[in-house]
């Protein structure tokens, strides 16, 4: 098999988001490890994330997240982006450093501490309006340590007060959404652990709220592209964060853990109509390179959803379905995996060339210097973490 | 802390359901073994059943299952177990022994299949007519073994289609409870798996259908009392199994594996009203007792539930708020604990002999005679148990 | 990167033992479906085995499981399987369906238990005589469903004088093959719960004694590919059982679940010297083929480990370590996920057909008229099951 | 039931070692909230450890961490905690926070870096000389993040090598201390994973070596209590880490997320003989307090595990037996459970009363002013947390 140029049409509209902080330093609890070249500000990280969409015309966009990419001016952030040919994207909230958010923010008890948190993300509405971005993308820490710390109960009630005020505030266009995500760094309870409670919210706050599915989020053994398919099915879907686990949220490359599952992922999000841009799905990754080279990580993950996308775009749905219908099992199973296993490496190799891109991106990059220019230029001030 | 005349009194009328097929044999797919004085007939369950109610006076009705549990005339059953001084409760229905199911009953893509389900869930509603029961539950293992053997949306899409028709037929008493469960005998995808699953069909179907948390059907780690919390916030609480496991779905005695977790659930049960048998919350059993006597461990679930239950009603819920508001985490903590860890056994103990109940109901069952009499008396025929 | 003729050389020495119980009937505890054309006879099961072996040359032997197979003339089968082409393998002990096991069997704390536990380890071992086979393999049910139930250490006791009575009894060139598995049967804790224990034991026992990795038996989250190295490094892992899992012991056709961490187990493999003969190391399937076709669901699990077998074999394993030793880590990852994403399927038909040999071995099996065969023949008769 | 004079005598001979860090800031990759009064110094975190033992007469010693707890002169550490009313105890290593040590310490490829990592145990080794401890526990963050990314079994031969070394320089009283853990900080593989690694390792090594289990550092559903059963036949069981946790390496409070498991360990621990301190074996807490109070969090801790093992010290161990033996499950079940559901605090406090201990140590705590006393004078400095 090789790909279609039907298939390939699908991939020229494919767009994945890439995090400004996955250009800034992360780490566990245990060591947050420093790398040479490191970006100190928002404007470092934008172009760093400039250099993926270069090498792989796959990645037209970057996240943000406020308080880490806070500027005093976010037009100049916006034609900066510009000017290194990408745009910036989704905006991210953050209400778990700051000190008054050690119990809580959309749900915590005390209506100051709501308070503090609604207009953080009245904040970052603002900074949609400034630079033109239209996601709002929530990701709580809200939980708790200890049964009996808090009462769950009124943690849901107040989260969906919480919410609806910011969704008051949402301009037409603009969409909020809501990420769950199953412990950490709650360790009893988690006040949006899992799809249900996204969901549940989401379906009462209206059609501007949908849930993010972060791929790393999950109980062990959870199947999920059966979420995937039942979140489009639902009109739920708004968001992937890619990413990869073996065992908690462990923020590895997408495809590094399981790369089965990952064509899993995206065989329902093609069965479920998600890859149109119009669907109004995102892709986004939400990563950590902790101990590998951060651009070159980055380059890695969006080359692998291309990859597993054109994979998952070879399954014969037509044969598949006479299979699945006759009910033979293996059959169908052999249909499906076999896409799987089919090498599309060179096709979208030749897919860049004739695109005017390099075959290995990864090998343009380090032959591009621009490691070694920024190992040199950023020699000074803080390197950016999730701390700043 | 000793319980209080308000605690005595919410335990009064607590009632705890049985299942007519813990009093069969059961085992795991290695081995079902036999014991003496196994009932061969629905009728020998229903008098199983009524010594726990006799002993305890926690458990006054029995659940059925179609069809282990079907009978020439249910009117004879239904008088048999008010002679025996219970009620019949919440018909389940069976889809996954027939040979039909071996890949889907309501979700299955021959339309002829369905309708076989669809029939099948009427005529447990023809039962529930002529018992004068209002529940009916539905747990399907529908699911498929390998990716791709299935088309996981379409079976959704079906599974609605097929729930509504049954909904449908319901009386203006009646309900749908809708199980959910995490994985087996599915191995690879399930198709009602979480709450979420459950609580968008439930909804969509309208206020008589509600979802059914079985404790045992969750992935490793998950967070039970806060999917009780929710759902009850959510008005969709419809009735609990109650079992308890380590690993899988192991069917365990109730508390026998966390006791701590069974009293969180519990205090989720009575902080959501759901105590209250206004709730409409249906609490329970079941187990499977594979290597341990049936009559005694269904008295032993019955009674954990109690202590349990009166261990939650214990905390002291102004004491934990103001606590919880000033974000004293251990001192709430401490409050909450301190009510599971006081022993409620002498209190129960004489609650059971003020109500004429032995004090100490599993000695009085060994002390009845009654095991004797069945081991006896049930010589020949073939023991029930799940396949029969 | 295509197979070198050095990997094809090891390729032809490759041998997967397949397992007698996959031509049978199994299931869950909810349900075991029967399919046409299932063996009746451990004769015909051995005839269903050979199938796999001639339209592969990848399965020369056929385990049995005692007493499942238990056959008046051992001899008898024996010449059956050299008619077939193929030739008897592990001799598998099985001391958990027998009534007086169910509280345990070589753990048990009645001797006389124990003691029938060993004559049928001694049986086994007579079989083992009859038939040249080496391999005697040890799975114990033994465990327990509630703390307090026994006691564990007396159990560990037990356990390893009742081992080293039937270690005595091994012929010189005999083998003792002890399974560890996390839980299932039992579900509070099981004797021999983890490579640890095995280890542990055959270590006392000594040079014949050695431990099986069943794939399908660990934690949610577990590195098996970690202990595969290991029990290498420590000379003591004597045999895979080989079979994928989502979340319990699900016994799904291996690879089905994750493709990626097969290839990860046979790098290990290959990395350690266990590929080659002369190593010791046994690779068995012990899968259910619950809801699927047996005979092509056996075939299509010897081409999927010797698929992966090529791609580890594919790793450049100068360069992985140049990059290893270099610190390279997204460039030793690639060199190593670029071996596992390479398609041998054309190289590996090429190398069924330069022998033979079926390009396609499930279209050759369809195309045989073998199922058409047996499901006249063998109408009548009980079929095959875990239970006979 | 209440306490016997036998099992007061076993109480009072019960030591529990309370960790240097659990003193300072701890978090989560998220956030490190500080806490008023947090010490700046080693003979700050001192003077805190020991309020835990004047308070509770059971945590006489305190662990130290190298090089978080490197003072210019150790003997005046030692005299400052003697004048404090407890002993210095165990000495940590720490080969996780140094630059060198991103891809490893003991198992690094790097010669150099393995040296580096050996000469800290050195120097953990010359302040155990000076100090008069003989503890040395060695817990590795070395592991990988992707497969491939470096040689699983090399590391495991260089382990063994450096641990040879660093046990070679041990003194004649010294006992080093292997440490496990599942994961955390390495996402894919970690290079002493599991029990049956430390032990093999440490089997290796001699009889100075043995083995440490901390409670949370297992997969999920791991018995626990099996491992303690079987390190201690096995004579390896060096000491406990003690915590808790849900989900991962949560390090909450001993005892806080499933006391019924800590009461089944502190039961293996007294039926293998280990609250015998002849036996050997360390008792230590290895806790987090990320957002409640720490000093208080560390009295709660240990007096949980006395309360603990107060209750398991109530199973009435000759009627167990019994009923065990008996195959009565139910019945041996419920011996064991009655014992946890006693409550021993009303004891415990009149215990605490005879020795001129407060009966609650928390409230007497809170009365002492000590907390306001180092909220006041602990103002300048740097807060003592993981990275210091």
């Amino acid at each position: 098999m090789s790909l279609s140029p039907d298939i390939l049409a699908q991939l020229d509209a494919q767009a994945i988001e890439v995090p400004s902080w996955a250009y800034g330093n992360s780490g566990t609890r245990f060591r947050v490890f420093g790398t040479p070249g490191t970006p100190r500000t928002p404007f470092e990280k934008v172009s760093d994330a400039a250099q993926v969409n270069k090498l792989t015309a796959l990645a037209p966009t970057v996240a943000l997240h406020i308080p880490w990419d806070r500027v005093d001016n976010f037009a100049d952030l916006r034609k900066h982006a510009e000017d290194e040919g990408i745009r910036l994207g989704t905006i991210n909230s953050n209400t778990f450093q700051d000190e008054a958010y050690k119990l809580g923010s959309l749900t915590h008890s005390d209506p100051a501490v709501r308070q503090k948190a609604i207009d953080h993300h009245f904040e970052c509405i603002d900074v949609m309006n400034a630079t033109g971005v239209t996601d709002l993308k929530i990701w709580l820490a809200d939980g708790t340590n200890y049964p009996g710390q808090a009462d769950i109960r009124s943690r849901q009630d107040r989260l969906a007060e919480s919410l609806a005020t910011i969704y008051e505030r949402l301009g037409d266009d603009h969409r909020m959404l809501l990420e769950y995500k199953f412990f950490e760094p709650a360790f009893y309870h988690t006040d949006v652990p899992d799809w249900g409670t996204s969901y549940a919210h989401t379906s009462a706050l209206g059609e501007k709220a949908q849930v993010v599915l972060d791929t790393g989020h999950h109980a062990p053994g959870t199947n999920i592209e059966f979420i995937v398919a039942q979140l489009l099915r639902l009109g739920k879907l708004g968001a992937f964060d890619f990413n990869s686990r073996f065992y908690a949220d462990d923020d590895l490359i997408v495809g590094a853990a399981d790369p089965y599952q990952l064509f899993r992922i995206m065989y329902e999000v093609i069965r479920g109509g998600a890859l149109d841009p119009e669907s109004g799905v995102a892709f986004v990754l939400d990563q950590c390179h902790n101990i590998e080279e951060k651009i070159p990580g980055q380059i890695r993950s969006v080359i692998t959803v291309q990859e597993m996308t054109a994979r998952a775009l070879l399954v014969d749905r037509t044969a598949l379905t006479i299979a699945q219908e006759a009910g033979d099992v293996l059959g169908a199973n052999q249909i499906f995996i076999d896409a799987f296993y089919t090498d599309v490496r060179p096709d979208l190799a030749a897919w860049r060339e004739r695109r005017g891109l390099p075959a290995d991106p990864i090998a343009a990059y380090t032959a591009s210097g621009y490691q070694e220019k920024i190992n040199a230029e950023r020699a000074g001030g803080t390197q950016a973490s999730w701390g700043a």
